[in-house]
């Protein structure tokens, strides 16, 4: 393991990095308990910090669009991951392996560059986004609501556990800087120095504005008494020290959103088909072990109880206790080591409180807290700890093992009589982050997930079928939400897309469509038209919102349809059978295939001739309002209703809305078409 | 005015109609100050009432679908529709006119209604609703993810304002019940007894299942000393006792979703070319002055700042004081009043001191509120008030005037140098429930709604084009979202189907597709299929979740796309000249037109003869990924996707997963195919 002079970390607030006043507080190596670090941040201007976001990082933020935001973020992901090697050695000092770190350093990185591609392919490259269709007010389309997320224009302070200073950092800043707010990260001191050291990357880069993000290595002191209304806070750690900020005075006076994600009892059931033959029960010991150990246990979705049938307690108590005392505990840098250790001495005096608290309540089947067993290092410098696991008896009377947390490599198994049982006991823990269920009988799933959803934010099933490519218990992912009810906080993060919006404000927008159309980007129906040239002639430099062609009218003839149905092979009753299709509830006699009518609008819409527009990458929300019969007049109205021009691409997308009437002004259909335009032409 | 001898209120719990211990407390007409109904719940067992809501009517809820529960809406608001007009006479003792009691009454049950409606036309006949798309997790469709969201298996705790006691009751009770979760209203005491007649009625019909709805008046007492987890509480009222309530320790320990709307100092903002002969300054006089009268001024979203530009301000002021000087003042049911009463003497001698607080920045210039004039009553009987505007000369510096709210006829004008300036005038309410801006001016629109939206729920533009259409700046609709940051409490309501979704729980849910399928009720990649019989022979009642077809290939020439190309007039160049479409960048020559694969598409997988699929009504998400060339083959797989059968018709509509490969087995096209299927056949 490398060791270096202790160094004082500093803080980056209001555009310089700072120390604050005193020496600090030494911050210990986990596994060797050498000194690494000094943390303190007394008399740094907290509310300056505050303030330089607000005034310098957020409008610097807001001046770029979403996709600008979203390349920025490109950018540092894979500078990061080009020089993570440095953040790989800080790591041991943490406690934590190799590939424990693997979760924190390359899962952070890749949560980041996730959220940068998908905004890129989600959003549009613009500053303000519109939410849902626009809600018509009035029938004759002068009064319309559209609903649009603007950034809040406060900052985002994100305080964070010591369990993952990089993944922690990564995922909370990713999705509030798309957004377009500054970001003032507060890491847990264990492990404060990773953090800094990432942020101190970040800024030397110089791709984020300035005031965009800022640390404080250090107590929060006064953060929180100058929030404002515009300002969140998110709070991963403990719920008791989550309730207390969630509750100061300010947070509250300001409704500041809070999100918080709090430790969780979280369980894995064992289903009842998952017989100590099966594949299920195999991966669910397996599970087990891996969520009891990896980073020593010190994760928020680790499985803290393990809840099994009662016919194969016994088997799976047995089988994991046996793997568990397998499991090679030591420095962390050692390559033989599968667990690390514990973030701190301190924090494993905690750990052992709880499995007193627990013991009363359940018994140890495997492992002693007090006497451990290392393959390399000190067991009096580090903080080592064996993984434990708990067998309780009557766990639906019992309360500790469905509330108390030992965070660290402990568990408690518990029986159920049946499935109805299992998800009691599982609700018992009052709200977690995550669930599993190990079946590969699809009621069992259907039952048991259904009991488990509303008290989880995220439940897994594993099977033989997912053996492989599971992504596992423990692992929040970016396009998925993280968070769960009750204990767990009642937050909610990542979630893809939807973790960017809590960060925006959501506005219903009421008005005349051509002062709607002003505010969101978005052209609807009533709003300002222009038909001065064939739309398709303009490039994007030329195009503008509201460009129409309302196009001659085509006739659908019989012969038409009848040739149609020959051409393609559609010859579907209610275009060819008289009869059959008077009997459909729907028609009053043979109808114009749906195809046919929008395959004849393109016919009659288009320009044929080279120019800008590039291809039709697609079709959204087709609607088949009113039949076609034969005879009918088909006209078409094509009107430019969003452009999404690319970032450093010389095209980019361009939404029509297609709208296909008939003689007596019927709308026949409705859809959107997709396409993509140069940005110049020729 | 209809009186009668005062009735004692009874509170509906646990299954019965319960008067609390004693005489209660006397609630007198607002307007004559006659005694009319009696409240108290002193001694009721609230404990007992949550556990009833989630024992019986959660379970009785949830076992329904949610069209089901949405249908049971319809028929009680229809009910209630017709059953009106004793609620009209109950609304005059609040001091309410018949105009004023409309917004509430025919607004709240067409809330109900609307909610009703759209449940039934945007959310799935299930119990669970998917949320997003599935999201894959591995290359080899094994391990997948998909968000759901399942009714939260508590109680919906309603604590409501006494300003709309009919609409308060039934906005915040549709989306909860649609969402499948009990609902306990506790109104406000001044007007409960009108809330209570409208439960009562409802109770009657016994169209919602014992225990879906409970009402208790009087006192919430230790009612969220025993909420839990699962629960939610709403509260519409002041911000002091709301901010009391979210940090009520059990609603904290518990994590319990508070949704919290606030009196917020909503304002208005004339536009710099508003001037006073345009429509806009005209509409902006007319609604400032309507806002300021309609019930009385009583409405959280009331205008209560008026913020017009320097150069217009005294042609404003004198505007909005002569129109407000002949508002007749007096009974509710009296034909010639315009404005009734304050809800209680005591609510009137609170906006008194209000008055009296904004006069130390503002001066008055129309209006005395100590001196009551009535065109009918009693001023010493009922709690009137004459309007009263006060205008402020040092908006920027001034506290009061963006603080304290009048909850009453009352509002403060004040003048703006440029628009930057009226927006920061706007933020220093520090979050409202609405703003509204008048112009004509898009640029003005797009730069002051830009700048409004994050500080505000809901944003109106007036102007001349929407004059007759707008439903103006105080009328929460059931489409748009109510609620608003900061001092307006940070809450959210309706917003359409958002609102039914703060009443539910968000889950990922990953495994195997076959195990995802069985827990959302959606087919997707990876997951079980069946091929036994064309899908298009099968009814509802024999169709299945994964119900396949695999086509035969077919070729398409050069041929099939010049005949498409004559036949249908599109001879887009990219399928007609092979120098322009080698030309473009997404293309290597000649492509066949997305039209003719999705039509040739048909032609493979449709069963022409008569049979239960009755007709395609759309197609979602068409997306081509793979350029088709001449002598492509294409192959077609249609997967029954979705069955959402429609209560009480004998058809039901049916989803496809659509996807069409070439010879090399890459997706040329994606889509989903929307049908109408019979429930049986023949």
């Amino acid at each position: 393991m490398l060791t270096s002079a202790p160094r004082r970390l500093r803080s980056y607030l209001s555009g310089a990095w700072r120390a604050g006043d005193g020496d600090g507080a030494a911050l210990l190596d986990a596994a060797t308990g050498i000194a690494i670090a000094r943390i303190g941040a007394d008399g740094l201007d907290r509310a300056a910090a505050l303030d330089h976001a607000r005034r310098v990082g957020g409008p610097a933020l807001r001046a770029l669009t979403l996709h600008q935001r979203a390349l920025m973020l490109k950018e540092i992901g894979l500078r990061l991951m080009e020089g993570k090697e440095e953040f790989y050695l800080e790591n041991f000092h943490t406690g934590a392996t190799r590939k424990d770190g693997w979760i924190d350093i390359d899962g952070g990185i890749g949560t980041f560059l996730t959220f940068a591609s998908r905004a890129r392919r989600e959003l549009p490259n613009a500053h303000v986004i519109p939410e849902g269709a626009v809600e018509p007010l009035s029938r004759d389309n002068t009064f319309s609501a559209q609903h649009i997320l603007t950034p809040r224009p406060g900052v985002a302070i994100h305080i964070n556990a010591f369990n993952f200073p990089v993944w922690g950092l990564l995922e909370k800043i990713a999705p509030a800087l798309i957004a377009g707010m500054p970001c003032l990260v507060k890491p847990a001191s264990q492990t404060a120095y990773l953090t800094e050291l990432v942020v101190r990357r970040i800024v030397e880069m110089e791709v984020l504005p300035e005031g965009a993000l800022q640390i404080l290595c250090g107590s929060a002191g006064d953060l929180l008494d100058h929030v404002e209304e515009s300002d969140v806070v998110t709070f991963t750690g403990s719920a008791e020290t989550g309730r207390r900020l969630k509750t100061h005075p300010r947070v509250v006076e300001c409704a500041v959103p809070f999100t918080m994600e709090a430790d969780s009892l979280n369980c894995a059931i064992l289903g009842p088909d998952a017989e100590p033959d099966t594949p299920e029960f195999d991966l669910f010991v397996r599970e087990a072990v891996r969520e009891m150990t990896v980073k020593a246990g010190q994760k928020c979705t680790a499985i803290r109880r393990l809840i099994v049938p009662e016919a194969l307690a016994d088997a799976a108590s047995d089988a994991i206790g046996g793997r568990l005392a397998d499991i090679a505990v030591g420095l962390p840098d050692d390559d033989a080591v599968r667990m690390g250790a514990l973030v701190s001495r301190g924090d494993r005096d905690g750990v052992r409180e709880r499995i007193t608290a627990l013991a009363a309540e359940a018994e140890i089947v495997a492992g002693d807290p007090d006497d451990v067993r290392l393959v390399s290092g000190d067991p009096d410098q580090g903080a080592f700890l064996n993984p434990v696991l708990l067998r309780c008896a009557a766990p639906t009377t019992a309360r500790a093992v469905h509330d108390v947390e030992a965070f660290g490599p402990v568990a408690t198994l518990m029986a159920y009589r049946d499935p109805e049982e299992a998800v009691t006991l599982s609700r018992m823990g009052r709200g977690s982050l995550c669930a599993s269920l190990f079946t590969d009988d699809p009621r069992t799933a259907e039952a048991v997930v259904g009991g488990l959803a509303p008290f989880h934010g995220r439940v897994l099933i594993g099977n033989r079928a997912s053996a492989t490519s599971s992504t596992g218990h423990g692992s929040p992912l970016a396009p998925l939400v993280h968070g769960g009810p009750g204990r767990a906080g009642g937050g909610e993060e990542m979630g893809g897309m939807r973790g960017v919006k809590h960060f925006m404000a959501r506005t219903a927008v009421q008005g005349a469509p051509h002062l709607l159309t002003a505010v969101t980007g978005q052209w609807s129906d009533g709003a300002d038209v222009r038909d001065d040239v064939h739309p398709f002639r303009k490039s994007l430099a030329e195009l503008r919102l509201g460009d129409q062609l309302l196009t001659e009218a085509r006739e659908i003839t019989r012969e038409d349809v009848e040739h149609f149905a020959r051409f393609t092979g559609d010859t579907f009753y209610a275009h060819m059978d008289e009869a059959a299709a008077r009997a459909n509830p729907f028609f009053d006699g043979r109808v114009a295939h749906g195809y046919l009518i929008v395959s004849f609008a393109a016919g009659l819409f288009v320009s044929p001739e080279p120019g800008p527009v590039l291809a039709n990458y697609g079709i959204d929300d087709l609607r088949f309002q009113t039949p076609v019969y034969f005879g009918d007049r088909l006209q078409v109205r094509l009107t430019c209703k969003e452009i999404n021009p690319r970032e450093g691409a010389d095209h980019g997308e361009v939404r029509w809305e297609c709208r296909v009437t008939n003689q007596d002004e019927a709308v026949v259909a409705q859809y959107d078409v997709l396409t993509m335009v140069a940005r110049h032409w020729p």
